[in-house]
């Protein structure tokens, strides 16, 4: 059986492989027929490389020819839609539909086309512009990307597709894709496209580049290399902790999306009024995707109560009712399993489920535990662990100073909702407990479950440590999101000819907008 | 004698001293007066609940509140300015006039109202809003702020009053002082006048606090404690990176400035047409602050030629002519030898200077060396070796790729010049050139030394690693420098009567720019 080839600097070769891997179909347990390289350092190396040529050229290029680019593989991707979501679907058992075929690939190349109208727009680099000073800045391309994507999303956060490689790319960088091993194929796809994309468009070969796995070590090397602009990383939280050891290290930025179980506070006039609809958004946010989403609500918060104990039972029935997921892998089921252990022996009880499987190849019961408000207090470090999956822990506080002390205790997050009722009578424990979990999430929100991530400018897919490595930049959201792959390029006295065209007195396509002399415009400057 | 207090949560106040120090007169070698502590984790400890309580009070007040503050502040500043050069000269010999009375002060104070402005005017925040998804966001505060401030700059980059205090200010975050040890009493008098206008503009009292100095562990605890929303540095890379490491692994976001040597490329047309100009320039520019400047043109590349030969004796009888100033303390001029050692062993040769003394006090004189392109392509890492005070190292090329060679070994940098003709002959070398410096630097500079940083809203002092901790960022220039220490606060479908002032449909005071539904306007929300 032959090794699948990498793809380095424009070409499909046969990497420096130290070993090779097979993915496997997590519904039937079977190893799926394609071999695929681990890679040695000569690899990453030849990729970074060819990644510093790329960027040499892509740092001068307009953004049109960048949008050209990203637009041509969006539209090839849709080509091969059918071949695409069958592999996906193979390697993750995620749903072929409506999940991959209806909903991640759509938003995949959706994401692809904002991108490129940011490319194309320009407004992203934020081109600040001091006439009295003669000083003119703007954010430019950082450098060569790595991408390290996560198992949860293969298209639409996929090392060579999703958002941190759209961003990189848009932003003007060429990007080395290391894929998840738990979907090679796929990803090996992806990459076909792109490559093609980019000899379609006559970007530099090392624009898009492919390593399937490296050891440890190695992707330790790979994210402090001096040639490394930066690195987005979604994953598990100790493996991405280890890369990130190694570029702060070294100076390098990264990008990192760890962890994050997401507190809901649903009040008691809310389940007063609207308890039913609540169990229904709650059930099918938990479930959704078997639960394997980075903002899924894995610690609901409750006042003690009548509503709440009825709420509490609703929530048990819908659990059991619902179809068991296929889990994505089998390491995915065992970490669940020990994480739902470390959340009992730090006291939390089984409601419903904990028992494995129950659907299709590698699966777990839905289940759901419980803590209350006291217990969860004596114990806040290890029952907020994140159980990756079909779970969720309920907290049942006494009252709203204990919810709120309870959320003083959370380490930072992506995501924290509150659900209130819309008479007034939860207003006052809102105002209450809102400042308290502001600080600890990136994204607020009111009476809506977090699963739904809008590719919207003004989303923030980020958070404060350990959520993600800084709490200033979002991983998902344009042009925001491009900002992580930039450096401030500023031009003092620079020569009017010489500076970026994005920074000339005439605004270059007319649709970016700049800051000039202290107002945001998209009009030529005018003055001296 | 009396040890001179901290302040603390309002107060001043005897610290928990593990032993106390005092400042040395550079000039006079001689020890001034005061003595001041070493403080415990104890004060540390304190100073960050203050500054915690202070937190929950600073995030909800209008920016009008803060800029009220900042620019009482700034008068009280103005009040007492005999006091504070005259002190400010005793402790680090930088003359009275028109340096520290004449430019640094009102620099200081010009800044503290450009915050002031920049609070109240609001647009820092970015409010972003998408009326299409309900989801809208905006930077906002990150927490208390530690500030580090340099031996160069003990007002307008002081701990208590510069750059990074007046940002993190600004931006609505309590500071925690750490004085410079090289002129505490400075920052004590801007300390007393700090808390004097936060009690006149009823600020909280943890707004600002000041500690004199720590062990450093304690200071590494300080900037990774869980309290700590982000850190601000100035000063020693050895220091810095100590800090940063503490910082990186507690997820902790730090800024930091920490050497540059900030190469000039002179090009032989331009010294063919204005050699005497740019002697002058280049001497004046180098020898300002007795070369104490984080923007010292450390490093000029020309090449080999006669023009060039007349212009590196010109530099040499300049250097030799002009008066030698004193050094900021016993520790600069002794890092100063230590570093010239560095150079002249990795094969740098003397033009002028080298020896020590020369002028009052600590000092040493205005030294000149040089080293052929060969020769720092064989040795770069250790011939831009950073040595902070009145000297520069001349590389001399045989052509233009060895130019480029030699910019390619160069480490990130604040800032990077050409100087060229305006006749055009050097117009090749020049596109051949600033493609390599652009990467390289934060600031690129055509025909103008480095040493003037100008706050403007384009400026960038900030640079690749290891001159900054993280390219995207800048310590100067408002309002981006505030982007530091702000988290990005996301709300999605919160109620409106529950969203920050800067997110409402109201633009609250018409005055901030806002990012509404893909264009930047002042104009309030009016679609539903």
């Amino acid at each position: 059986m032959t090794v699948q080839p990498i793809l380095i600097d424009g070409q499909w070769r046969q990497a420096d492989a130290t070993s090779t891997f097979r993915a496997e179909n997590p519904a039937t347990r079977e190893s799926l027929p394609d071999e695929y390289p681990v890679s040695a350092w000569n690899d990453c190396d030849s990729a970074l490389e060819a990644a510093t040529a790329a960027f040499e050229v892509m740092r001068g290029i307009p953004g049109e020819d960048i949008a050209r680019f990203l637009e041509e593989y969006a539209s090839r991707i849709e080509a091969r839609r059918d071949e695409l979501v069958e592999m996906a679907n193979a390697e993750t058992a995620l749903p072929v539909s409506p999940r991959l075929a209806d909903v991640e690939l759509p938003r995949t190349t959706n994401q692809l086309r904002q991108a490129a109208a940011a490319a194309r727009e320009g407004s992203w680099a934020m081109p600040t512009i001091d006439t009295a000073t003669g000083i003119r800045s703007c954010y430019a391309p950082i450098g060569p990307v790595c991408v390290f994507g996560p198992n949860n999303f293969p298209l639409a956060f996929g090392s060579v597709s999703g958002g941190d490689f759209a961003a990189a790319i848009a932003a003007g960088n060429p990007v080395i894709a290391k894929a998840n091993s738990s979907h090679p194929g796929t990803t090996r796809i992806l990459a076909e496209e792109a490559d093609a994309a980019r000899q379609a468009t006559d970007m530099p070969p090392g624009t898009v580049q492919l390593i399937y796995r490296t050891s440890h070590p190695d992707g330790e090397r790979l994210v402090s290399d001096p040639r490394t602009g930066a690195t987005g990383y979604t994953g598990s939280r100790s493996a991405g902790l280890k890369l990130k050891t190694a570029a702060d290290a070294a100076g390098r930025p990264i990008y990192l999306e760890l962890s994050s179980v997401n507190p809901v506070v649903i009040l008691p006039g809310a389940l007063r009024e609207r308890s039913d609809e609540i169990a229904g958004e709650f059930t099918t946010s938990c479930l959704m995707g078997t639960g394997q989403f980075c903002t899924n609500p894995g610690l609901v918060v409750l006042l003690k109560g009548e509503e709440t104990s009825t709420f509490v039972k609703m929530l048990g029935d819908k659990f059991q009712q619902a179809p068991v997921g296929t889990l994505l892998s089998k390491g995915v089921k065992t970490n669940l399993r020990a994480n739902l252990d470390v959340l009992k022996e730090a006291g939390a009880k089984v409601i419903v489920g904990d028992t494995e499987g129950g659907g299709q190849g590698y699966s777990h019961a839905n289940t759901l535990l419980s803590v209350t408000g006291e217990e969860f207090l004596a114990n806040a470090e290890a029952l907020q662990t994140e159980a990756f999956g079909n779970t969720s822990l309920l907290v049942v506080a006494d009252d709203v100073d204990q919810v709120c002390a309870a959320i003083g205790r959370l380490e930072g997050n992506l995501t924290g909702c509150v659900y209130s009722d819309t008479a007034g009578s939860d207003d006052e424990a809102y105002d209450q407990i809102a400042p308290h979990l502001r600080g600890r999430v990136g994204r607020l929100l009111n009476d809506k479950m977090p699963t739904g991530v809008a590719i919207s400018p003004a989303m923030n897919h980020g958070g404060p440590y350990p959520a993600t490595g800084h709490p200033g930049f979002t991983a998902v959201g344009i042009p925001a999101s491009l900002a992580r792959f930039s450096m401030l390029e500023c031009y003092d006295n620079v020569r009017p000819h010489r500076l970026p065209a994005c920074l000339q007195d005439k605004n270059p396509n007319g649709t970016a907008w700049r800051y000039v002399d202290g107002r945001w415009t998209q009009d030529d400057v005018t003055s001296g």
